[in-house]
C-alpha cells in the first residue's frame, strides 16, 4: 500500500500499464471509483482478467433477467447504439434485401433506415392500425408485397404512444412466411420501452436481435445491450472487444450497474407487479380524463384498461391547445411531461401519429404521460389539478 | 418530499416523463446518483432544461482546456467511436476521395478504414521511419503518391511504441500541398493517448477532427469527445442529440466526469509538469534498461530523453523471450504490463511494430510499459527487480 494516494491508487499493484487505463480518479462527488476491477478487460494481467470477470459476470447477471443466453448479449453505449450497429451491419451483409419497419419505429431505427436507403439498400414502410399497433394484418401485407424482403424491424412498445405490438406473434408470421420465399429474414426489435415494462421473452419469440437500454430503467446512461441470436459484422470497427461485435474499451462499472438495475426493474415478477399497479393508477387517471370536455386520448378509442398498450405510457390532447402549450404548463404547475419522443423535441414533426392517421390538429396537440415505480396515486391526483389549473386560464 | 423513496426521488418534482429517461436508482454501491441533473437533456421540462445547463457546461469546461470552442465538441462513447463515427460519415460525403493513414493507428482507425475500403472508399497507407513516426517526409510522399487524396487520419502519439507525432508540422504541409491540388483535405488526428501527456493545440494546428477519450485520464469508461472545426453528417443517427453528429440520450454524468478529470490533469501547466516527472523516472528506467544485455528498446536507437517518444510509453523486448511471456512473469511478480494494444490482445500480430520494420522476432518479442502520474520512481525500481528475477529464470 502506498501513502498519500486515493485509496483506489493505494490499493493497487505496480501498474504499469496505464496506456490500456488509467487508475481511476476520484469522481465528481469525490468519491473512489471501485478500484477492483478498473482493469481494462482486454487487459491480459490480474487487473485485466479482474475487470474480464467482473464484465463477465454482469453479461450473465443479464442474461439470466432476460432469459437467453450470456453468449448472445453484447454491451453497448445505450439503445440507439443497438439499433444503429445492428442495421448498419446490413451494409457488410451479403445478399442485401429489403428492409422493413413501420413509420412508428423510434427515430433510431426510423432515420437509419433512411441513411441505409441512402445507401442503396431497398427498405419500405409496415403499416399500422390506427391504434398504432403493427398488426398481424399489416405485416402479412406488408410481406404480401414485399417477398423479397430480409429484414423486419417492430419495436415492442412505441415510445409516444405506449402502443403494444405481439412481437412473438409477428416473427412467427414473418417465419411461416420465410418458409414459402425460403428467403431468411431477419427479424429486429427495439425493446428500450418494455424492458421491465412489459413481459418480454426473446428466445421464445424467437427474435433475431433486440436492443436495450440501461437508463429507461434507472441504470446509468452509456450502456445498454443488443441481443443477437447469431453473431453480425458491425461497420464501426476497432478492437476485438465484445468478440468482434461492439468495438471500445469494455464500460465494466456501466455493466456492472445495468445488470443491478435489470435484477432490481426486469425481473419477470417485479414487471408483473409493477406493471398491475401502472395499470391501476392509469385506470383512475384515464377515468377522469374521459370526464375532462375538451380532451382526448390517442387513440381516442383508448380504454381505462385497454390491453393493446403498455400501462406506463399515455399519448393525450387536449381540444384547441398546442401540446408544447401544455407541456410548459404543467412544468410551471411543477408537473413534467412531454410531447413526443425527447429523441424528437427539436422536431415539430409527429410521425408516429401521423403513422397512425392522425390529424394535424391531432398531432400539433398531443402529449405524453408516462408513469414509473416511485409514480404514486397522490401523483396522478396533482396531474390532474395542474391539467385543471391549466385549462382554467389556457 | 415524499417519503419512504430513495433520497433521489425524493427531491424531484412530479415527474411523469419516465419514458425519457427514468429517475435514477441508487448505484451499485447504495449510493444515490446525483439527481439534480438526472432528465433527459432533450426533454423541455425543468428536470430536462438542467441536465442540458449541465451538459453543455461540462462541453464548455473540457473547450477551455482543449483551447476550442464549445460548439466545436460532441460527446461520444470514447475514443474508438469518435473516430469511427468520423471515419463513417465519410460514407456519406459528397465527392468521395482517397483516405490516407499510417499502418501505426489504432485499430479504431486503421480498421474502420479496411471496412471504408471493402465499401469501395480508396484507401493508401502512409509510411512511417524506422522509429514508428510518420515523418514530413512519409507525408509529402504519401501525398505526392496520391494527390487525388481528401482525407489523412495521423495519430499524436502511437499507443505501442509511444512514437510523437509533429501533427502541426504535417497538418501544414498538407494544408500547403491542397493549395496546389485545389482539393480540400480533412485531417484527422486521434489524440487519445496523447491528451494529459503531451502539449496539444487542436486549433493552431489547424486540424479538422480529433479524438479524445476519458478513461485513459482516469475517467470513467463510455465517454469521449470528437472535435469537428465544421459539422459532419454521421452514418449512425437517430435523435437529434449533440447538434445531430452523436444520436442518443446524452451521458450528462459522463461529460461532468470527463470535465473533472481533464481540468485536473490535461491543463497545460499539469501537463507540462507531470510529463517532466514522467521523463526523469523513463530516463532512470531507460538508463538501467539499457545496461541488461538481452534488452533492447523498440526502436533499437530510442535514447533515454528521446523527445521523438511520449515520456509515458516504451515499447521494449527481452530477446529469445516472447512478449506474452515477459509480460506473464511480470504479473507473477505484481507488476502490470502488456505487449501491444489492451485493443488488439487477443491477435498475436504486431501491425504496428510491422510498419517500422521490426523482425519477427522482434514483433514476437515486445512488450510495453506505460507510467502514470502515481507511479513513482520505487514502480521502476520494483519493475526492474521483477525483470531482474524474470530473467534468472527465463
Amino acid at each position: 500500500m502506498k501513502e498519500n494516494l486515493p485509496e483506489c491508487q493505494a490499493k493497487v499493484r505496480i501498474y504499469l500499464d496505464w496506456a490500456a487505463t488509467a487508475i481511476p480518479e476520484k469522481d465528481g462527488d469525490g468519491r473512489n471509483i471501485d478500484c477492483t476491477v478498473f482493469g481494462n478487460p482486454s487487459s491480459l494481467h490480474r487487473e485485466g482478467r479482474a475487470a474480464r470477470e467482473a464484465l463477465e459476470s454482469a453479461r450473465a447477471r443479464c442474461a439470466r433477467i432476460l432469459g437467453v443466453l450470456p453468449e448472445k448479449l453484447y454491451f453497448t453505449s445505450g439503445g440507439t447504439e443497438s439499433n444503429a450497429l445492428l442495421l448498419h451491419s446490413l451494409l457488410l451483409r451479403k445478399g442485401k434485401g429489403r428492409l422493413l419497419y413501420p413509420a412508428i419505429e423510434h427515430p433510431s431505427v426510423r432515420e437509419n433506415c433512411h441513411v441505409l436507403e441512402r445507401l442503396n439498400i431497398p427498405v419500405s414502410v409496415i403499416g399500422v392500425e390506427k391504434d398504432g399497433r403493427v398488426s398481424e394484418r399489416t405485416m402479412a401485407g406488408a410481406l404480401e408485397k414485399h417477398p423479397e424482403a430480409r429484414f423486419a424491424a417492430v419495436m415492442g412498445v412505441n415510445n409516444e404512444t405506449g402502443s403494444f405490438m405481439d412481437i412473438g406473434t409477428l416473427v412467427s408470421l414473418v417465419r411461416s412466411n420465410q418458409k414459402k420465399t425460403n428467403l431468411p429474414v431477419h427479424f429486429h426489435s427495439d425493446l428500450v420501452q418494455a424492458l421491465g415494462k412489459v413481459p418480454l421473452d426473446v428466445t421464445g419469440w424467437d427474435l433475431d436481435s433486440a436492443a436495450f437500454s440501461g437508463h429507461k430503467l434507472g441504470g446509468p446512461r452509456g450502456i445498454g445491450l443488443l441481443y443477437l441470436k447469431k453473431p453480425i459484422e458491425p461497420l464501426y470497427t476497432g478492437g476485438e472487444q465484445e468478440r468482434g461485435v461492439r468495438p471500445g474499451t469494455e464500460n465494466t462499472m456501466g455493466a456492472l450497474a445495468l445488470a443491478d438495475v435489470l435484477e432490481r426493474r426486469a425481473n419477470p415478477d417485479t414487471v408483473k407487479a409493477e406493471g398491475e399497479k401502472a395499470a391501476e393508477r392509469f385506470k383512475y387517471l384515464i377515468g377522469k380524463l374521459k370526464k375532462i370536455n375538451r380532451c382526448a386520448l390517442i387513440p381516442e378509442d383508448r380504454g381505462d384498461e385497454d390491453t393493446r398498450f403498455s400501462p406506463w405510457i399515455l399519448q393525450m390532447r387536449f381540444r384547441g391547445l398546442p401540446g408544447a402549450v401544455m407541456v410548459r404548463a404543467l412544468d410551471d404547475a411543477g408537473v413534467a411531461v412531454s410531447t413526443g419522443s425527447a429523441c424528437s423535441s427539436a422536431s415539430p414533426e409527429r410521425p408516429v401519429l401521423a403513422a397512425m392517421g392522425v390529424d394535424a390538429p391531432g398531432r400539433l396537440e398531443g402529449f405524453r404521460i408516462s408513469q414509473g415505480w416511485s409514480t404514486e396515486m397522490s401523483d396522478i391526483d396533482a396531474l390532474l389539478s395542474a391539467i385543471e389549473k391549466a385549462l382554467s386560464f389556457l
